[in-house]
């Protein structure tokens, strides 16, 4: 007997987690996409908005007031920070699994959240209960989430990066350098002047340097991996490329180990983290529209300082591939269905 | 009983048809890849040279001496111009089907073909029996093919877009003007100064307007379309993405049609083309990392001239798709067999 | 004695023209920038939103009322379309001349102008005084000119690319086509979506076929050289780089000639008008950042069509640099003072 | 009386350096560009290779045997590594003044400099009196010097944003850190692969993490500037645009201070070091084309780690622009002479 699909809702699919959702759902084989809502675009065909999906998804977005969403198994939170937090309640009410990739139940500590996101929480009962989705981290608790909390695109290359060094304390704690690099759209399909393309193509700069989103989340997991406080300077740049994050990490060495080793056994049975022969530079595009964080370790002249490069797809292992990922998981199923892409290169 | 793989050589994949033909081969549910030779890498893993690849391919590189190309179904081959002629024969004449991504085989006119690739052919018997790869014009023949000629990327999006116009005799078949834009990828991985990302990025420029080996290869698939010979002005131009072809086609009307029915009538039973509503402007990255052809049919200010547009991936549709869509019609399994990859947008 | 600096006031500098008028304008030895307006940006120093100005251009923006537009010499709009025909008026009735970047008086016919740009035009009897600023054409109007209406970026490549031909009517003047391509910045710095960068960026796509505002304005023109109406079949593409426009321009010779003599003859006196020799492909960057235009003449395989290509920065001949251009003629100094600067390579 | 001008010879003008310093030196007003030589290219006009400066450099290449070099008051050696320290000691003996773009006089230690590059010096004697090219820490040795080694792009841009914290003592000196983002232009107009645009293009990677060349150069610098020996670790990447360098900075504050005052008064008399407000982020395209540093000083949460971020154009300040502000040095002229060109944005 053939198992039911799962049905699936996205509410709010028309950024680009969302129609990247559409691209792994679309091809995944245990999953039914059931509705897509977007109050804007109600009526229009998925394909209107996103031609290249022309022939493979015939939905149409529909308003969220008229969404079969309660029908669903699980529903996917492609919305804005702040959306979720206001409708998984009900949602979850009547069964339905959620997972949200905005940041709405990301950090566990409200009053952080509530401050980094100004606004106030609708729903600080589901923070409670909510299940940070890195399945690297906390797999066996997001099999039984209810809500899971998709992570942000730079904490999963970081924390992915760090987590063998923060978990063994080979490292000083309290002064754990990120350097992470993200292609555009990161920042998401909003029309705004600092992404257009004659401002960020041939152009290169930080930003958030006094303070960004991710950065109460990155120490959030790492203090997690760590059993105690990390002290985290992270600094994000936009980089003239679609898609992609690079984190260079530096980590001063407080006790000696074989690190490539320490890597490699960590991630040995982790599907989707592949760590690279000593001496190899990961770039973005062996990640490209693959569900795939690839890690390189290095300690530049045998000193005391260690440089990781962690390399993901920000759409997908840092956002569309990882929420699905995470389905796979809470139903059970191989995590790595319909994940099987091969990334693009060139 | 489970129907046998159809085995598969690769003839120098250390560019970029080969390596897609790698990414689409290795997730083919009916074929399997048997050996991929490059002199100069031999011994070398493909996934070495292409990290991409890591975890999906294993195989390395053999020498073309020792791989075991003969025992293979089916040989592509992704070489420079001049390769396949020379190695061909042997193979088929041990019952290995060839498919050439170069175009040694592509035009039937050895003198023409000479004198445009610059060198004397080697296998004057085999471009008579060759068949011309485009399915959407072919398909017969190709399935009974021993030798299948893969189009140029630019011919394919050329030709596609003037079907439905040429084989009707609408137009005016003695000035047809096709202004094509390629990404840079179609010339290849070769280290040329031209295509620097310094030189080729942030600019915009033609190139072989006073002559294009493409050229040739255009009007003989028009003129056997046409029926009879045809003009056409080609201009290729360099544009700064890596993939994707953008064809702009010009034609006078010398008949009064509903064109846009013409073209929907044309392709109505074709898996990988796509004829857009009216008034639509298809971008290349709609077609992205995928096998298909999107086409748009206008009319401007109703006037006697029409703009066709044609969009392919060149590397996809436009080279190691097409062959790989070849390759399921010589073996006669359904067409779209391994070639479902949604495009990546964005 | 050195004579007074022509005293220069521009309305609404916060787009790329605007940018780049500054760009020009602060190393013009000529000119004395006195007052930028901007409605939205009052009170911010230009440097703060360009901060490529900082140390070269000290003003603040100010209140498009309280700004000492009178004063000067010259007003450049650099505003959208629909602005400087409601403000105009006063200037120049105080002896102010009038330079507009937008395309309020480019359009001789009215009715036309009103039906492509949806609006009722606010100063028809200035649009009938109004020269059409290119200087190649126009430069004794230029003049004497109270009102200056500045080309648009595409009519600038296509005209400059059509005129040897057309004005000594060797070819089918009936069907010309222009397939032009342009860098973003061509789309203003607007916060639009389809201009961003994970929109534009690794594409291509035509758009406006159906009907373009430069086609009436490329037509106007043409015929004016021409002597009679004319036919044009115009595609604009947009190209993933910042600047520059490329017209790849079509002709059916009617009546032979030495047609590189031609272009040769025909701007031989022109300082920003260059022409290749035969058999050359010019690119958009040998233009980047300069106010030049070049241009190759091509005929392939010596058949009856012609093939122009012309190139230029849209940001400079096509907008600011011709701008200047224009104060330069209107001020009676020589045309080429301040617009000095070499194009930027790579 | 009008003063002669310099006259300016160039060895190896074919790549990024050469025609940027042709583009400078063109608009230079007290340069007189007298020779250029490559060996290859001998006899083919530099507008040819360089279409960007028809009409503004008429010389052509001329072969390095016949070039009337010893004629010349300075000689700028804008070739690969090694040549010019094969060249230089009979110029400098005829009087001819030197500065060598490439990297054969960086390194006092000739040992050290013999490891990174893999080749005996041909001139150890020179090494000894020759001046190292930055002007912000050696402006009175560069006026005297008869050679003078300009900088490499990455040590500008790390030297200069680390320089008043290194002068002062006030950080870590044996811990610094610099993640460097280099545009594709610094990689030089080689024929190489990885530089291809379709390798390099929509892709972010590091390289050199175990070792790079410019890695000895910054610690030489930084020890000077500290009067002790320092501790850097070095991590560049290549970063999808053509021009600029992004350098972020980290080191853990051992004194407090007020930083950005440091900052301030350091570069208050540099006419080409800009330090930004507080709060700010400097982006690459805000130098490009332009002979200026702009740094930014942050101390994200008030923490004990300091971020730098510091952007330079890699072919102007880190390059050409650099080598002819040297020149004005040298040569006793205002030192901004022939540099005011305006940053090119967008």
């Amino acid at each position: 007997m053939k198992r039911a699909k799962i049905k699936v809702g996205i509410v709010g699919g028309t950024g680009y987690t969302g129609v990247e959702l559409l691209r792994l759902l679309a091809q995944h084989p245990d999953a039914e996409l059931a509705a897509i809502t977007s109050r804007k675009e109600a009526g229009v065909p998925v394909a209107d908005l996103f031609p290249s999906l022309r022939g493979a998804v015939g939905l149409a977005y529909s308003d969220p007031a008229a969404a079969p969403l309660e029908a669903c198994d699980v529903v996917f939170f492609a919305t804005p920070n702040g959306v979720a937090m206001g409708e998984a309640r009900a949602l979850v009410e009547r069964g339905v699994r959620i997972v949200d990739l905005a940041a709405d139940f990301r950090l566990r500590d409200v009053a952080q959240w509530e401050k980094w996101y100004k606004q106030e929480h609708a729903a600080p009962e589901l923070v409670a209960e909510a299940v940070y989705g890195l399945p690297e981290m906390n797999r066996a608790a997001i099999r039984a989430a209810r809500v899971v909390a998709n992570p942000g695109c730079y904490p999963t290359s970081v924390q992915l990066g760090f987590l063998p060094l923060v978990e063994h304390g080979v490292v000083d704690l309290d002064h754990l350098i990120a350097d992470a690099k993200s292609g555009v759209s990161g920042a998401g399909r909003k029309a705004e002047t600092h992404i257009l393309f004659s401002e960020a193509s041939d152009n290169f700069a930080a930003y958030g340097v006094p303070g960004h989103r991710h950065w109460p989340e990155i120490c959030q997991g790492l203090a997690q991996a760590a059993g105690r406080a990390v002290g985290v300077t992270f600094v994000p740049h936009l980089t003239p490329m679609i898609r992609g994050i690079h984190a260079t990490l530096y980590a001063r060495i407080t006790r000696e180990a074989d690190f490539q080793a320490l890597y490699e056994a960590r991630f040995r049975d982790e599907p989707f983290v592949d760590v690279l022969p000593p001496g190899r530079h990961p770039d973005t595009r062996s990640v490209r529209a693959a569900n795939l964080c690839r890690i390189a370790v290095h300690r530049p002249h045998g000193g005391d300082t260690l440089v990781i490069l962690s390399v993901i797809d920000n759409l997908v292992k840092g956002a569309a591939g990882q929420a699905v990922q995470n389905m796979n998981i809470m139903f059970g199923i191989d995590e790595r269905t319909g994940l099987a892409q091969l990334p693009v290169l060139p």
